[in-house]
Formats: C-alpha cells, sequence, structure tokens
C-alpha cells in the first residue's frame, strides 16, 4: 500500500466551503503515479494503461485547513487488467473511497495483453495490509 | 434530457495529448447544474443536494481540437435519492458514461429527505428520451 | 476581437463563494484558442507558440450563477513576439483583464523567429475597436 | 521565505508535453497560504486580502516526474498592500517566477486598511535572504 499526505489546497474548495468533488478523482491519479512507474515511459504510442472506470463514493466532506492522507492500493489483480482502490482520510475519518480499473493496452495492436510475471510481481506488493486481492 | 456543447480547452489534455480522465468529472458537473437550480440557492446552511457516489466508464479517448456533447438525463428516482447519468460524445462517437448519485439532504437534522412532488414532476421531466427510468 | 460566452462552472469556485483567481489564467487561454490556430499544429517539436509573460489585474469578485463574457484581442504586434489582451466582463462590468505576451519560436533552433507577414496579417484583424495597437 | 517541494501531478501536464501554464498560478497560490494564516479565517464576510494583481514571468518548461520546489517570500511591503514574489525551480533551474499584489480590505466598509504593527512584523520575516524589500 502507498500512503502520502497532501495539503488542502484552496483553489480545491468550492462555494459551498468545502473541497469540490471533482477533486477526489485527481488526487486518487496522484496517488496512483508510483504504478504508472512500474509500466515505463508514457506517451501515446508507448503507453500501457488506460482508465477504463472510476468509481468514487463520498462518504464525507472534506475541509481546507487540514491535511488528507490518500491510501492507495491494488485490491484485484485479473488477466491484462487490474483494480486500484483508494481512500481519502481526513483527522482520521476516512471521507472518500475510490476504484479505478486500469488496463494494460497494446495502442499498436488495439487490444489489452496480459500483465507480466514482472508486472504481478510488482503489483502484488501493493495490495493493502488487512484486504486480501478481491477474486 | 439536458445537452450542451463544450468547447475542449486546452489546460484540460494532459500529455498523452488526449483529455485528462479527470477532467470528464468536472463536465459531468457542469451538466447538472441547471438540476442544482431546482432545489434553490446552494450554501453549506441551506445546501440540499450531496453527491453520494459518481460511476465512470472511460470508452474512449477525447481530443482537443472539436466540440463535445454533454447529455444529461435523470435516470433513477428513489424516494429521497436520485441518478444523473451523463454521456460525453464527440465526432458521433460515445467517449465516455457517467453516473451520479445525488442525496436530497437535510443539513439541521442531518438525515436525507423525501423528494417532493413538485421536484419529482420537475425531475421527470428530464429523463432519457429512449430509455425509462431505473427502478 | 474575439468574444465569447463561459458560463462559470460551480468547480471554478472557491469556498470564498466566489471564483478562484486562478480560474482566470484558464479562461484566457481558452479564450486565445482561435488565434493558436493561426499557428497551426502545436506538438512538442512543431509548437511556435510560446507564453512568456502573463499579468492579470483583478477588480471585482466573478460569481457563480451568470455567464461571463471573455474578450480577446490583440494589443502588441512586434517582431517575434506579440501581446494578447484579455477582459472578463460579468453582468455589464469589468471583473479581470489579463495580458498574455507571446512569442514565435523555432524549438529546433531554440530561438524566436519572425512573424511572418502572413501572420500579422491575420493578428492585426483581431484588434479592439477601441484601441489601436501598443508601440 | 517560505520553500515547499510539490510532486508534479499528472493531470497538471497538457499535450504540449509539459505542465500547462495555468498551474503556476495555483502553486503561487498554495505556496502562499501559510502567509494567509497571519491574517485570520477567510470567509466572504471576514476575508481580509484581496488578490487586486498576478504577474508570471514563463522561463523554461517543467515536467512531469521531477519535483518543483516552490520559493515564497514578501518582497514589498506598503501601507495596506504587499507584494509576495514566487519562483518555481525544478532541477536547480528557475522556470517560473511571480509576483502577486495583495490587498489588505475590509469588507464592510469596501476599503483598503492600514497593516498592523503586528502583521509588518510578521511578514518582514518572510522575505528573501539575498534580496532587501522593494520600496
Amino acid at each position: 500500500m502507498l500512503e502520502e499526505q497532501f495539503k488542502v489546497r484552496f483553489y480545491e474548495t468550492d462555494a459551498l466551503g468545502h473541497v469540490n468533488n471533482t477533486v477526489v478523482p485527481m488526487w486518487i491519479e496522484t496517488g496512483r503515479l508510483p504504478i504508472f512507474e512500474f509500466f515505463g515511459e508514457m506517451s501515446p504510442e508507448t503507453q500501457s494503461l488506460i482508465v477504463a472506470r472510476l468509481e468514487v463514493d463520498y462518504a464525507r466532506p472534506i475541509f481546507f485547513g487540514s491535511n488528507v492522507t490518500v491510501k492507495t492500493y491494488v485490491s484485484r489483480l485479473g488477466g491484462s487488467s487490474f483494480d486500484i482502490s483508494t481512500e481519502i482520510w481526513q483527522k482520521g475519518e476516512l471521507c472518500a473511497k475510490g476504484k479505478t480499473i486500469l488496463v494494460y493496452f497494446d495502442f499498436k495492436e488495439q487490444k489489452s495483453i496480459p500483465l507480466t510475471d514482472g508486472l504481478r510481481s510488482r503489483l502484488v506488493t501493493l495490495t493493502h495490509p488487512e484486504h486480501p486481492l478481491d477474486a
């Protein structure tokens, strides 16, 4: 599992006085950046990871003035795709939970490709200590 | 159903050469703004709509240089919550599809409240012409 | 002069209840996109326009709930650079004024290049009707 | 002087392959947040700091994959306004330099108010070690 602290930025708030809902996907992307590095250089030609689906459950408002902790972990490992789960915590409370489905994709062939054993062995090091992988 | 054209903004692209995934939730929010007006003034005290969940399926990359069409419609109408579905089209192709679960909420009482008949009758005018409401 | 209406997006507001200052540069960029097209395809190899400097004067807060009018015009035409001025109006009042200095640049040679007569004649069509070009 | 490291976020890049120009004002705002705290709680009623003007000089492209260092310091201290200068460094090179003019403002009276001695003495601790204040 990866864990990182983000300062809440003032421009990330909205007129309702807390962090706008659309900011959470940005934090989710930022939290998983170290995983992108497993897959090498990203470019329109060589990119190998596609975001296929994003789910976010919003549990509590997130406020300016206190850091958030972003926990990122691999929650499913399929043949050519895998899920990354993300938890956003503030002041000891779970505020939002995300799941991103990523597909390993060959742009030249325009089809998904199996995750290599090397990638699988690296991804499996990033599971959540308390949650086994989903089937 | 609401339908709106957005110019793709250059800052919405990323280094992979197309629109970044995190932009789609922003377009989804912007597309449903007319629905927020049904619920009156939004403020931390009087706000009555909470985003409880967001789902986005990304089907195709979205490019700079051509408008997107954002179609927004009510796809489920529950007791105190409802779903808004959003389709993002570019050049005649469906590029992303979102679903947002919104809850009508009383902040003072800290509990959800039933949608009034007046709200229900306005929301029901915004369904998709080809898709009946989900149960 | 170019003139465009933008709906204020809710995520563009901040906890002070109006549009965050950092949004204005995004509108300024979006307003000048038609000028970018004069310079052909943009890419890290062929890009020919560099933003060298940005100035923004903030005169009044901008609010959610009412469109802004973005007026974009060429205000200086130099040898290899030019200025674009931008005005953000809401409800008949000038809320922010920007100036962007753009340089026509050859990335392979790593130096600025003179604006061609063809480019100059197109840029000069976009001046403000009431303001002659700056020297 | 304040100094902070920011990871470059992937969504902050654009299709030209580097960080979009509009991101720099967001980093500038984030870098000065500790100074906002000197002025107490921010709200539409009690807010006391207005961004009157922003200037950014862009010297070099900023890339994904390496942190930026954001240096924030007070560069002018006037009667009721002051300037904050910001430098964005990456890999030992100055990539962008900003100046923000902030005005201490009474919203009820709708006029600027003098900086108190207490505020001045706190602001003066944040000058740049090598640059005296501007007149």
